[in-house]
């Protein structure tokens, strides 16, 4: 059994801006003498509801658009076209290796608006809380997501706030839906991915899941792997501002990377080959995926997406992506093809090609 | 104790447009024999969770930009400015006389949009799902959610899905956040009250607070009454096209009328005088309250809003909100004044001046 002890490391690595805007760890706003814990009457739209939500989270997300406390908040586009997600993030535990839940609701967000190329530049954020929920561990998380959304240069603009009874919840649920302006004229989607492109995986894969696994409670494994937790819209509007003709990006979530090819391959109607031995696993994942059972290529990742581009372009795409610290491993892992006999198709480190499928069941539940 | 039946009503009798575009009953697309019921790997990221979207959400939801199947949606917008904002619901029961969770987060947001005087034009749709939900149960929310964006005349763009264990939540909670065009230059807000404003109210109170509460098991009274749940951005688009210069809108949800004049007056730094005679309340809403101890002022409505207008145009406002079903019963309630002994007052039946204080902790939970 692989036993190692875990090794600090800065969760802000990856981003360029240090996030020291908002200080992390102040006292909570809220006497936890007087509010040790969460109420159901912290929800129910009266008093303590307001001082909630006025002392403890506008506290740590104050911005002029929420000072407004208006029902919905009113936003300056500089685009006519926008990018619009939402994801709702219910991981346990709330905090990882790497990040919390908190961050994560941040990264999460503006990654899916950065998919098409846009600039994040606004997020929601609604809360579920479970009555019973620590107020210092939702200090903690809203500190947490200030910190994240600074550091990836995005608001939280508008927000929900709701409690539901003790055993009806799991601490602590949230939402955040994104904005995010784009100011290119390329298709961003699976549709445009076409025979002839390569494939560019920004970094090396299954950190986020295997950090998750390893910090659950009753496992008898330790790593010091980090979640892979992080902003990418960086490195995407650095290939855009370079030129390079994005086909399609996606990031690796839930259902890792094997999932996402298969999404892409089903949607344009192409054979996507991957050459296992260009993928980079980090030595300890490896090993923990041995030990669990798992594939890397089905594990999920935070902070890790691939890029479809013609295939003269994949050298200088490769490039830029490695200017950035979040995709300083990027390299290209495979190419499209005309439809063949499976969507996606392997070359294994032994030279055999094999079917890559999409995950069939759950493999890790709740990793984000 | 009161003890009445219910009577069947439509509950679209507020909205406009008839929802025939899509015929809710329709089958389950996905083998209820097969899986009756919500697996944790139906949110895994693999190949259930795929089928799920794709045969149970999407042929519900299906729309040009939800068929991309991308991360994020590419949305144009025909403004510089829109309008943002985000709500979770987590109401139980979920089907309710006058609506369901579905057809609620559909109102409740785009109702949040419409009260910066926004055209509701595009939502989110992220589900947090328990395991074991009836499959049935989440495609009639599905059905229901897609005829309210249609009566509404918002599409659903972008969605999420998230299973948690049996136990950590409880059935279904929905976040829906939303996107509204704006084509008005005025400041609504609540900083932009003033005295001399009068108080518009748009319908009777308490409805959906007291449908929801009759409706829970263990309760041992009845009534007819069904929630006031309904899109309310037509009467509001109607007031700037008439040119009514609007102060502030606010719905008047969680914590009821009480609450949203209280958190207007302390912001606009005003008093806001109320007479009680002219509000309207149900007969049995009002019997309701008075067997729970409730007062109707704080009760939740999901159909209900306030408007600010100079005094000089609200006979005008009235009269264009009452061209509108669901404000048919539009009236001045009060008028705003120079900031007095309390943020706000209530001249009661019997002539006499109180503080309406906001709600102080909990009334109904969960009725949102």
């Amino acid at each position: 059994m692989q036993r190692i002890t875990v090794i600090a490391a800065n969760p802000w690595q990856h981003t360029k801006r240090s996030p020291v805007i908002f200080m992390q760890n102040l006292q909570c706003p809220i006497s936890i003498q007087q509010y040790p814990t969460i109420l159901m009457a912290h929800g129910g739209g009266g008093r303590l509801m307001h001082q909630l939500i006025d002392k403890l989270i506008m506290s740590a997300f104050s911005n002029p658009h929420l000072d407004v406390r208006h029902d919905s908040t009113v936003l300056n586009i500089s685009s006519p076209q926008i990018a619009f997600t939402t994801d709702s993030y219910v991981i346990q535990p709330l905090f990882f290796p790497g990040g919390d839940i908190g961050s994560l609701a941040v990264h999460g967000t503006v990654n899916d608006l950065a998919m098409s190329g846009a600039r994040p530049q606004y997020i929601s954020c609604a809360f579920i809380l479970e009555e019973g929920l620590e107020t210092q561990t939702l200090w903690r998380v809203v500190q947490s997501m200030r910190q994240a959304a600074d550091a990836a240069g995005v608001q939280i603009v508008t927000g929900d706030t709701k409690v539901v009874e003790k055993g009806k919840g799991d601490g602590l649920f949230i939402n955040t839906a994104g904005i995010g302006v784009i100011s290119h004229a390329l298709r961003i989607a699976p549709a445009s991915v076409q025979p002839g492109d390569a494939v560019i995986l920004s970094g090396d894969l299954g950190r986020h899941g295997i950090a998750i696994m390893a910090s659950r409670q009753g496992l008898e494994f330790q790593t010091t792997i980090q979640s892979d937790s992080a902003p990418v819209a960086g490195p995407v509007l650095a290939l855009i501002d370079a030129g390079i003709e994005i086909h399609c990006l996606r990031d690796l979530t839930r259902g890792g990377l094997a999932s996402a090819l298969n999404e892409i391959a089903e949607v344009a109607q192409v054979n996507i080959d991957i050459d296992e031995i260009a993928i980079p696993v980090n030595e300890q994942v490896q090993g923990a995926c041995e030990i669990l059972g798992f594939d890397p290529l089905h594990v999920a990742n935070e902070g890790r997406f691939i890029v479809f581009v013609p295939a003269k372009q994949a050298d200088r795409a490769v490039a830029v992506l490695q200017q950035h610290p979040v995709s300083a491993d990027a390299r290209v892992i495979g190419q499209v093809n005309e439809v063949s006999i499976a969507p996606v198709t392997l070359k294994s480190r032994i030279g055999t090609r094999r079917i890559m499928d999409m995950l069939s069941g759950e493999q890790l539940p709740r990793i984000c």
